[in-house]
Order: structure tokens, then C-alpha cells, then sequence
């Protein structure tokens, strides 16, 4: 890791952690407000129709909810404002959650029967800022302080899989109100599930369908046969390739994949990482520049689970936007959200053909 | 069937459908506008990483989005405007979507290959008009009308259950801008799906498990469990019974189930259908009364495919919404989107007691 981290607690315990560019960055200043410890109580649900879990999270009802610039708490601390961040300034810093759906130490659960089963809300919950600047974006970070972001992101994947009963961690970000983005402020979470997440599952059985019937990694194939067919291919790097998927949901959505058979994040080396951070930002760029407006986005990360299937799984980021046009966006509703069958408005091939044409 | 049923066409050979609550209505008013013949370009997509069939509708993207009232081509026609019910009134009424993302008679597709499946997006979109009042909603319908929507619906899954490809009707209805309803009116949509949609191949999945194991039918064994749970049950005839799922994924969430055990809505009998008009009236009423506002929903059915599982499926209606405070909406950010990770803000226990609470 080039970048020199810091770990730290917060006034109410939870742990903060800077990442710095620059050795010998002086971060012993302490959090000096009065916090209340965070009440958590989440459980997880098996949804038994579904073959799924659900969190529960009843106390995450009254938290915050867009505030003012001059009250955003990830920004770094003034004398006036103490926000999360105690340091007068940042590079990448990462927290737990003061909200958090899932945690450490929860209490047991009493015990249900028949067909309802739950457990507690076993994880963890962190927060990853990009950078001090309130106003920026993660498609306007330089080149250098996106590798930073990686080198956190990697730190906590390893980090996060080795506590208790943590059985994915799933790293992302949130970008925009039009997805419900409650926090302006650039930056993205981690959730450390203590499951493997649907569709995590998913894709790991088909993956695993396909080696048993071809002895190779369904992800590479895709890889490769979109490599071929170059007509919905973004952009590309010796060590990378972005693409819209054949079978796009999402009217702008592209993946982003090691080319390299890698599991996780964790497992990419200097040159991935260097290459990784170019085309992402190039990637992110596009989606701005299609419409020429900030363009909500999910961006999300999918890696191997902590314990299962390491080999099947294959690191790709998933980038994808609910915007259809300028003016209008895609909703979900009786058909996705009712019967789970996604329609695309917007053929991946043209969405390709925007991205590529899109000013950067 | 109650109601008289009168197929005719529309300008450009499309049908709608009259049921009408009295007999000896004239319905041989004609279609005078011009039409061009619908354009429809969907195919459907596999997504071999998910096993999941995605349409591609890339004709779509032009369709009507919220005109004013007095444009509304839900409403009758009258001498000065021509809408898509040539009738200067109707009970209920229902037509073929202008802007499917389904159809019959679709051109063959060029074969592809390795790992890009596709066929034609055969089926068929309707609309189902419940009132011609502009400004009623399904709420405010009365318990006569609800039968004749539910006879409607039932005419239409049997028809659409043999068109040639279809493999399961979707009965569904938005409500609400919130999740992006383009059109006002009190309406509803059916789907009809050349495949098994996501949501039903899972729950069928999970029932012929546990039928393998205990010989019972799952659903029957979550409703009668609900049932002697008591705290989560909303409301209840001695045919159906309400209530919010243990492991709800959504803020305000109810199934509506039959309590026999019935494949799909054209099983019903008189009673069924009369007591479930009641009930359904009496939870869309409660959904408005927990904040005293109209709520935004949607309400989808789930039934029986047409060919397969028929005696594994158990009918019911899935009522949900995204409101989650009178100022707040849940959204689906990257956990649910990305992950396919549900977290439910509100406790199954607590949305019910309220929903228990609301003003009828």
C-alpha cells in the first residue's frame, strides 16, 4: 500500500480510519463532541417464499436526511463544526456507520419456530470518503487519489472478511438524489453481510454450471465473446475491458472487468490497479457526458464471497444508471419490482454508441 | 360472468374489450382517428451470468409521459377529443398497449451465438381501464365494480393463458408518479410473458421443496402460520386473509392470500370474488390512511404459470409500497439494485399495527 493509514475512534467508539497520500501527516486530533452510543438494532429475516434474507433495520427511520452544505457531516471539521471527520482536512477516510443496518455484538435473538426464522444483523457498516471536497465528484478525482480509494477499499475487504460471521463484503456507491442519496458529499459504503447476497448466489450457479460443463469461467467467456463482438465495448486496457452487457437491465449500464481470472479486489496488483483507475474514471466520464448532466449512478462491486467459491467468482465492477433521457428516468415497478423481469427501454448497442460518442 | 362482455377493434386493429355491469349497452361506436400501425421491435435477452430473461424494448422510449388532464387517452371519448375508448362512457374497459413491450406476430431474429441467447419478445401488453372517472382510484371503486375488474382480469387470463408462447399472465397495477405512473388514470396493466418471470420460478422453486419434504403446499402452511401469529395480520374474511409478510421487503407491504388453496384468479368463485372485493378495498383504503395521503403502490398478482407448476402455486396479490414517511421514499440503491439485498426501514410488525391503526 503506498498510502499510510491511520486508524482512529470517534467519540462514541466507533473506528475512523484516514488514508493518507503524503507519510508523516499528523492525525491525532480527537473527536471532540458528545456522542450518545448508536443504537442498533437489526435482524436479518428469511424470506421463506423467496429462498431469501431480508435486514430489518427499525431504527434506521429518523436518519439524517439531506442537510444543508454547511452541515454536511463528512466534511472535515472546522473550529466552528465538528462533523464525523475530526481532522481539519482528508485524503480517503473511511468510519463505521452512525446508522448502520448491520453490526458487531448485537444480542441473540429469542427463538422463533415454524416458518419464520431470523438472526441477529451480524456485519459491519462503513462510510468511504473520496475526498474533503464537498462539491467534486468521483469522476473528477485525480488518477493518483482514485488508486488511493482502491488501496482503502482493498484494505477494508480484507479487513472486513476476517470478523465474525461476515460472509460477503460489498463494496459501493450511491450517486445522486434521483436514487434517494441522502449525503451529497462524495463517497461511497461498504456493507460486510453476513450472507452471500442474492445475486452474488446467482451468478455463482451459473458460473458453476458452466465449469462443470466446459472446465472454464463463464465471466472470461463473456469477457472474451464481448471482446469479439467489440459493438457494445466502452473502453479497454491491456489489463481491463468496460462493456454494456448483452442483456442489459439498466439503461445505462456498463461492466467493468479484470481480464485477469481475479477473485476480489484484494488480488490485483500495481499495474491492474494503475489501469483500473484510468478507465474508470473514463467510464464514469461517459456517464456524465451523455445527457451533459450529473448522471445518478450505482456503482457496484462484485467479488467472491469470504468463504465459498472463490475460485467461480470472478472481480467486475457494475456501473449503471437509472436515467433514460434527460428528462426522464427509469422506474421500477409492476414488472421488476412485482415480478422481477426487468424491461430495457434504451438497446444496449445504442447505449454503447452514446457512452462512446459521449464528450469526456 | 356478471358482466357483458363485448370485443371489438380499434383504428388500427387493435382490440379492446367493453365489460359492462348492465346488459344491452350499444357498443358499435367506431374507432375515427388515424393510427399508423403500432411499431414493435422487443426482443427478449438471457442474461447468462444471472439466468434470467431480460426485454429489450428500444421502440419504447417515445411513449406518452404524463399529458395533462384534458388529454388523458384513458378517459371516453368525446365529439371534440378522440381517445383510445371510442365510448362516450364504459365501466370497465380493456385494450391492447399502443407501446408494447410485448406483441404477437413479431419477425423471426437472426440467429447469435456463444454466450448471446435472444428470441422475439412474443405476448401481449394490455391496459385495463377500472372506471372512466379520470379523477377515482382503485380505492374509491365500489365493491360492484371490484367484481367486475376481477371478472375483467379473470376473461383475460384465460385468454391471453392460450396465445401461442405465453407462459405466465401478470396481472398488475402502478399507482402513484412516485414510482413513475406516465398516466393518471385509474388503470391497471397484464402482461402476458413468453417465459416463467424471476419471482415465480423462485417462490415455485421453494414450494415444491418443502412439498417434497412435509407433502403440504407452502404457502398454505405461511398463511396459516400468520394466522395464529395474529401480530402481523391487517384483516380477514373466511376466504382470504391480509397480512405483512415476516420477512417484508418493503416499507408497507401486504399479501392478500386465498386461503384455499387455488392456482390463479380464474379458480374463484362467487364468494371468493366477493369477499376478496371487500378486502381488497378495505387494505388499498388502509394504504391511503397511514399517512393520510394518496400512497403510491403497486399491486401484483401471483399466480400459476400457464403450463408448468399449476398445482404448486397458490394465488395471491402482493400490495406494496415505497412511501416510508409522509416526506420519505424508499429507494433501491446499490444494496438492493446491486446486491439484490433488501433492507426494510419499518418492522413487518410495526407497518401492520399501523396499517391496523389507519382511517378507512
Amino acid at each position: 500500500m503506498r498510502a499510510t493509514k491511520t486508524p482512529t475512534k470517534l467519540a462514541d467508539g466507533r473506528e475512523l480510519i484516514y488514508y493518507d497520500e503524503q507519510p508523516g501527516v499528523d492525525r491525532s486530533v480527537e473527536d471532540r463532541r458528545e456522542l450518545g452510543a448508536t443504537q442498533t438494532s437489526s435482524e436479518i429475516r428469511y424470506d421463506v417464499l423467496l429462498d431469501q434474507w431480508v435486514v430489518i433495520a427499525g431504527h434506521r427511520q429518523e436518519r439524517t436526511y439531506l442537510p444543508p452544505t454547511d452541515q454536511c457531516p463528512l466534511c472535515p471539521s472546522t473550529p466552528d463544526r465538528l462533523t464525523e471527520i475530526p481532522a481539519a482536512d482528508y485524503d480517503v477516510v473511511v468510519f463505521e456507520n452512525r446508522f448502520p443496518s448491520l453490526a458487531q455484538g448485537l444480542p441473540a435473538l429469542e427463538t422463533t419456530s415454524g416458518p419464520f426464522v431470523r438472526r441477529p444483523g451480524v456485519g459491519r457498516c462503513e462510510v468511504v470518503c473520496f475526498t474533503s471536497d464537498h462539491e467534486a465528484s468521483f469522476a473528477q478525482l485525480t488518477p493518483r487519489r482514485v488508486e488511493t480509494v482502491l488501496e482503502a477499499w482493498t484494505d477494508r475487504v480484507r479487513e472486513l472478511s476476517q470478523l465474525p460471521g461476515v460472509e460477503q463484503v460489498f463494496v459501493f456507491e450511491n450517486r445522486g438524489e434521483e436514487i434517494g442519496v441522502t449525503l451529497s458529499h462524495p463517497h461511497g459504503q461498504i456493507y460486510a453481510f453476513p450472507f452471500v447476497p442474492p445475486r452474488t448466489l446467482r451468478t455463482l450457479r451459473s458460473a458453476r454450471r458452466h465449469h462443470d460443463q466446459t472446465g472454464a469461467c463463464l465471466f472470461c467467456a463473456v469477457i472474451e465473446a464481448e471482446r469479439s463482438a467489440r459493438v457494445r465495448v466502452v473502453g479497454e486496457t491491456p489489463r481491463w475491458v468496460a462493456f454494456v452487457p448483452y442483456a442489459a437491465r439498466w439503461p445505462f449500464e456498463v461492466h467493468l472487468s479484470a481480464r485477469r481470472h481475479a477473485p476480489d479486489l484484494s488480488a490485483l496488483d500495481d499495474e491492474e490497479r494503475g489501469e483500473l483507475a484510468a478507465l474508470y474514471l473514463d467510464v464514469l466520464r461517459r456517464f456524465d457526458g451523455v445527457f451533459g448532466t450529473k448522471m445518478p449512478y450505482i456503482a457496484a462491486w462484485n467479488q467472491a464471497p469470504v468463504r465459498v467459491d472463490r475460485d467461480l467468482a470472478h472481480l467486475y465492477l457494475q456501473v449503471f444508471s437509472i436515467r433514460r433521457s434527460p428528462g426522464m428516468l427509469k422506474y421500477l415497478a409492476g414488472t421488476e419490482s412485482g415480478a422481477g423481469v426487468w424491461i430495457n427501454d434504451i438497446a444496449p448497442e445504442r447505449a454503447a454508441d452514446l457512452l462512446r460518442a459521449a464528450r469526456t
